[in-house]
């Protein structure tokens, strides 16, 4: 992980446990129709955590997400656990959706000792299936009972539906002397299964900062790494950010260290999470810059990697640039194409708005060790447009687009 | 085609030469890099006719594009001809592709004997390429000499890429005892060859109106036509739609019903374009009501119609509802999720806002007829969605994801 190289920053083992004070677990408790996978996780905060949430943005979202925002209003970020279920959405269920995370929330609660409004509720799985509450609940006393500090790794497996791979990081710095650990999990959408699209993530720091602070550094945060990735463009019922910080306060004059330390989890998390895409053989990275704004160049770097066509031709190692800038074209931002430059790789296909010459083979060798070869996790498929002598740039995150996406979603019915 | 049984229009032959007073021609020019198919089309105006154009919104587009805005600006949509090449998009090709754009129409004017800036000039083929300009000059005289009020069918095969099927359509009504003909051709995306993704559609038509009211007309017809389909979401550098009102002045009465043919012809049309999508088996249909204003029925109709999920869920035959709402619900626009009732075929699969029971192997093999069975040109895989109690409905078309479509624009390389 490069980025890691420049900053502060550096990686250690333990995930959303590693910051002090935060326990997990994950257990299986016979909630997915395999039956013997870890389904279900908890996270436990320490005292006087805060929470920041980012949720889905679809009007059509499960009650569990409607649970956690109201929840966060009413204890004004004062939650202490989180449950993940994995299995069933529990979206589209109607009232019950509600009653059944209530109940859960509820038992969780007697069982930790705490409050029901500090307790969150996640799920992910099948849209429109209701979660087996009784499985739910006679698992709950395992589920406490193995909470850890060793238990990230546990909970990290018990959220994923049908990733290909579990999806967990932590790093740690020191700030004024003082150790400050960031932890994190995700799911993404791997849906061999369909309809297992939800994008689970949490994370964990044991540095403490005002709620209006911090509230505002996961804003920023989520902006830059989860809103930037880019699987397929659909979005879940039941997407969730959720964040806590807990510990001692931490100065201000580490609050930028820290947002450094922020978006090199949550940005890790959401490369993953985009190379794992269904049916995905590899990261792709756009870089745009020159912009006018941050916002001109993050819609553009979006809206290339999220074109089907860009992504297939990327899948067939072809040096389509005419696709690229067709797609920087769409995306509603004004720019000179006289100005426009490309690069695929380390490759320069395009000057000034006119294409050049390049050497074909290099670059498409360059796009097969990319996509066919590399095994790596940190190795990525690179475009990048320069779209003038603006100052701004912006990067986004997605993958190819196989015939394997296709499989998955079309053909797994015959 | 069902609609036409309800309005005033019949289906006749002919093309863009029914309407009185129009010719067109289409010849090979050896443009195409297979050589001896049509690639050079001609269309031409009675004296007076009058043009409204609707172009590509992308910021990249090609300099015959700027050509077409800025002589349909300097006449007041007072040109002549439309010359169109297809083999080469001459997009991306810098300031040549303004030059030949220029020296094409110069010497198609002078051919003709009208002004230079009544020609228009649309080009379709691969970004980057400039014209074969030696080809096409040689190949005027011919192209001149050919035109005909015959000509539609040779013009509707000459502006074709890798289109699977030829887009013409014409149309025929009484008025106040005076015959009305509206005629059309267009062709698609289907990129067998990759990047010919442009859109391109000429309507004629001899009915003549005051240049307000038919450029007025002309873009709603294209809101509810051109606007409402899409293939894989992206736009291509040379997307255009001219469309003539050419004859003597049509009476104020009649308005209305004119545009219902002008919609008949551009809804038939782009329902081609879009069945003949790349890789597509199907055209797929989505109804939105209930919504409070058109543009949200129409926002959520085209976001469905575009979700990958859903595309790839049709195209597996999976009554996979659940993706459906998924899409509805990020579309942008707000509802109630209580109030949402769906609809695959005929069949009622969720009822205000819960999933109802249905026979799955009924709604699969409706499915099934639709994706596989189909071969007739009126069928289409149908989603209806009802959002509320608003009065605003919408249409969009669009066709099912295959694992073909990945084929065509991924590893036509391999």
């Amino acid at each position: 992980m490069s980025n890691f190289e420049s900053s502060k920053w550096s990686l250690v083992s333990g995930g959303i446990t590693a910051p002090y004070g935060f326990l997990a677990s994950g257990i299986s408790a016979g909630l997915k129709p395999s039956g013997n996978k870890r389904d279900l996780a908890l996270i436990l905060a320490p005292k006087n955590a805060l929470c920041a949430g980012t949720f889905t943005q679809s009007i059509v979202r499960a009650k569990c997400i409607d649970l956690c925002i109201e929840r966060l209003l009413e204890t004004v970020g004062r939650v202490r656990a989180i449950l993940v279920n994995s299995g069933q959405a529990n979206a589209c269920t109607g009232l019950r959706g509600l009653e059944d995370s209530v109940i859960a929330s509820k038992a969780v609660a007697e069982k930790l000792g705490i409050l029901e409004s500090e307790v969150l509720i996640c799920s992910t799985g099948v849209i429109g299936q209701p979660i087996p509450m009784q499985n739910l609940l006679k698992g709950l006393d395992l589920l406490v009972n193995s909470l850890s500090d060793q238990g990230s790794n546990d909970a990290a497996n018990a959220i994923l539906t049908t990733d290909l791979i579990k999806k967990e990081i932590a790093i740690e710095s020191y700030l004024g002397g003082r150790r400050i650990r960031i932890g994190g999990i995700a799911k993404g959408s791997g849906m061999i299964h369909p309809d297992m699209a939800t994008m689970l993530a949490f994370l964990t720091c044991d540095a403490g900062l005002p709620k209006k602070v911090w509230d505002e550094m996961i804003k920023r945060v989520v902006h830059s790494s989860f809103n930037a990735i880019t699987v397929d463009g659909d979005t879940s019922t039941n997407d969730a950010f959720l964040a806590f910080s807990g510990g001692d306060p931490l100065e201000e004059k580490y609050f930028n260290e820290l947002e450094i330390g922020l978006k090199l989890v949550s940005t890790a998390l959401a490369k993953s999470i985009a190379r794992d895409g269904e049916g995905a053989n590899c990261l792709l990275e756009v870089k745009v810059e020159g912009a006018q704004s941050l916002r001109d160049a993050q819609i553009i770097a979006r809206t290339i990697c999220s074109s089907s066509l860009v992504k297939t031709a990327m899948h067939g190692c072809d040096p389509n640039w005419g696709r690229i800038i067709a797609a920087a074209g769409r995306a509603g931002v004004l720019f000179s194409q006289e100005e426009v430059s490309l690069w695929i790789g380390s490759f320069q296909v395009m000057s000034k708005g006119l294409p050049i010459e390049f050497n074909k083979n290099l670059v498409v060798s360059y796009m097969n060790e990319m996509v066919r070869v590399n095994d790596s996790k940190t190795d990525k498929l690179f475009i990048g447009l320069r779209i003038g002598d603006g100052k701004y740039e912006a990067l986004a995150w997605g993958c190819d687009l196989s015939s394997e996406y296709i499989h998955i979603n079309a053909d797994y019915t015959t």
